[in-house]
């Protein structure tokens, strides 16, 4: 079965999208993942592209030009200045993307990073790439925020709010949630049967027995018995301090963290080859870069296309797993 | 000028200490640091042990004998079984080993780990080690603890209190009172001219303007500008996640953290070469294994010494740094 191509998303064109894409294309156009970029093709003078009409024609030209299939912003693109008039090509091409996998016609979505400020300035009303996504193709779940590098895949189940909210706003039932969204993507998206889970304290020692807060066993434990009431298999709470070390690492397919940078400093920290960004319980494939805009380089040619190239492959790999199920 | 032998206290008699006492030893005994231990001869059987009576016989003995100061158990220690009468002797072994530092005997205090409840059955009035350092050998400051691997050194600003406590409690003072006392640690104890320090904002992207939490603004912000007041090269409040990369870490010589977790961390992800625990404001040099008394494994021969070795080493370049400074 021949694997339908990835579609990439511009993203924000003042930021280092474009050039990280046709550095992706060249370190990728022999051996794939396929992929066909929705945007504009001013973004990228002088480099081969092949002006594509439909995902279809993606696989052929993609030897020997990036496939472009053209979303025209309303306002040429200047590396590093941001310009509200190109915020409704930039969602455009998400809707785009995410219509196509929904058809049955792309593999999956790849994100470019969007910046959210001139986003949101320009009426968009969702807090990011995810929530958007959520709404274009839910699936009756909220979302779920992985990151993942070679040999770590990290949930932080608590994500953009303040420390203070995390520990006072941390639920049984959206650690539960969450988990059993995770469950299911690793046998789905990553050919994972079985998959273990653990779940990071949010103490110290995860608490030391309930002498440095109570929310471990208040909260956390009673939610790791619920997921293996349902059958996974889960460990936790288990301290945080001493969960990313190599050989604990080795021990589970994914950690549920319960806070932003508890999750963030591990896949950071190791700085593997680029970590991704997926997200999980939609009904279709979705990675990205787990960078921002970068505008301060954004033009120079300085920018790693490292994360994209890994958020690529991951998007193949996820549709594979997800094609070889569905047929089985 | 010959180094002072380093002071190693026995820890606990049930755990590993003993073990990873002989197992430094034998990986040490040729290109040194020197040490002697402080302790029971009876938990090393069969040992090549050779008994001193004074800190100055031990650069003779080492190359060929652990050299030991005898200093009895009240009951046989059996590995994994705790017993309060042995506290007594364990913390003895402590009070004697800094003796011998403040009175320029050793060239600094190496402490093997110590089961916190057992000494604290026993009447131990202090939460852990570094508190009753700070009492034996304090400086009117309260002792600062330093994690350190090599490429990164942290510390945690608040340690063994819950999640939100450290996020209620955090105060531009306590980071301020620490930063200034790792920047003289860094000087004295480390040979670092002019040591540059970087302060970890407490919410996830150091707050992101304040859209996440105040306390980036309002307690960490200030406590920056007062430390470079104060003469310091020091950044932040930085977002914690991308504080540890590769990149970031090269950038600066100790990370202030702000709580526990996200200082221990990055270091034990890392996993380098054995992590080392430094207590920082003491008028005498100390580290320790940054492990505890693993009773679980105690006797079995799995323990890695690696991390007291590297305490030991750490412990000797300290201690030659102060008698360089202290010479100069």
């Amino acid at each position: 079965m021949t694997p339908l191509p990835l579609a990439l998303t511009m993203g924000e064109p003042a930021g280092i999208g474009p050039e990280i894409t046709i550095a992706a294309w060249r370190a990728v156009r022999a051996a794939g993942p396929v992929f066909f970029l929705i945007g504009d093709p001013a973004l990228l003078p002088g480099a081969p592209l092949a002006l594509i009409e439909r995902p279809e024609q993606a696989a052929d030209a993609f030897p020997e030009a990036l496939p472009v299939l053209p979303l025209s912003l309303a306002a040429p693109a200047v590396p590093g200045r941001l310009d509200p008039r190109n915020a409704p090509a930039v969602i455009a091409a998400i809707e785009q993307a995410v219509a196509f996998a929904r058809a049955g016609r792309a593999g999956g979505v790849v994100t470019n990073p969007i910046q959210k400020s001139v986003l949101t300035a320009a009426g968009f009303p969702h807090p990011g790439h995810t929530e958007f996504l959520g709404e274009l193709a839910g699936t009756g779940v909220p979302p779920v925020m992985m990151l993942a590098c070679p040999g770590l895949r990290v949930v932080p189940v608590t994500i953009h709010v303040s420390l203070k909210r995390a520990a006072a706003e941390l639920t049984t039932a959206a650690i539960v949630t969450q988990g059993l969204v995770v469950a299911e993507a690793l046998r789905r998206d990553f050919g994972i049967a079985a998959p273990r889970l653990v779940v990071a304290g949010l103490n110290p020692h995860a608490g030391e027995d309930g002498t440095m807060g109570r929310e471990d066993i208040e909260i956390v434990a009673p939610a790791v018995a619920a997921l293996r009431a349902q059958g996974i298999a889960v460990r936790g709470p288990l301290p945080a301090d001493t969960l990313f070390t190599p050989r604990a690492r080795a021990t589970y397919d994914c950690a549920l963290c319960m806070y932003h940078d508890q999750a963030l400093i591990p896949v950071k920290t190791l700085d593997m080859d680029g970590g991704v960004n997926v997200t999980l319980g939609l009904s279709i494939v979705r990675t990205s870069p787990d960078h921002g805009t970068a505008l301060d380089i954004a033009g120079n040619g300085l920018a790693d296309p490292g994360s994209l190239i890994a958020a690529l492959r991951m998007a193949a790999d996820m549709a594979r797993h997800r094609a070889e199920g569905a047929a089985a």
